[in-house]
């Protein structure tokens, strides 16, 4: 992954805190943005909506806007951000696993 | 994963740009520090520094040292480094092997 390799971009996005936490949530289904923000401690408005944004624009996650009044949107994830749905939740359960493990290590140091 | 969850700071640390990097160089054996700046382009010697320094805190990585003239410090992964870098390596060559159908979808936006 040489510095200039628009990978690393696709990684920010993707391993960015939030972006993490939103595959996941999505990985259960369609949400739309409030259920979302419920489901995302401490996720801000703003940060949400920029994550989605960055998640759409790799073409990882899908927004349908049903065009009604009041608005409904749903967020969804495409065949591509289930695939790294996917990998990512691997390793959030493989750090929730091993957390007491982790912090073994805090206790001794 | 709850804002305050510990899981949060172990899911800073090894998804931070230079932690997944680290996990995957050090998959390959072990490193001295300077053979690890080489390879990890674009990363300062600060920043690697604080990075090693987080993944060793978090039981990730190990620290070795020769107790030499001039000083022989070579960084390895401990068998909780290794399990994180097989989760990491994954998510890290599906992006690769998936940018080119990820950036298909930059070029008609």
């Amino acid at each position: 992954m040489a510095a200039e390799c628009p990978s690393r971009d696709v990684l920010r996005r993707l391993t960015g805190r939030w972006g993490m936490l939103v595959l996941r949530a999505l990985a259960g289904g369609p949400h739309r943005f409030s259920a979302l923000r419920n489901r995302i401690r401490g996720v801000s408005e703003r940060m949400l909506a920029q994550t989605l944004q960055g998640l759409e624009a790799d073409g990882m996650v899908l927004r349908r806007d049903f065009q009604t009044v009041p608005p409904h949107v749903e967020y969804s994830l495409t065949p591509l951000g289930q695939e790294a749905a996917l990998r990512v939740g691997a390793l959030l359960d493989w750090i929730e696993d091993s957390l007491p493990q982790i912090a073994h290590g805090w206790a001794r140091a």
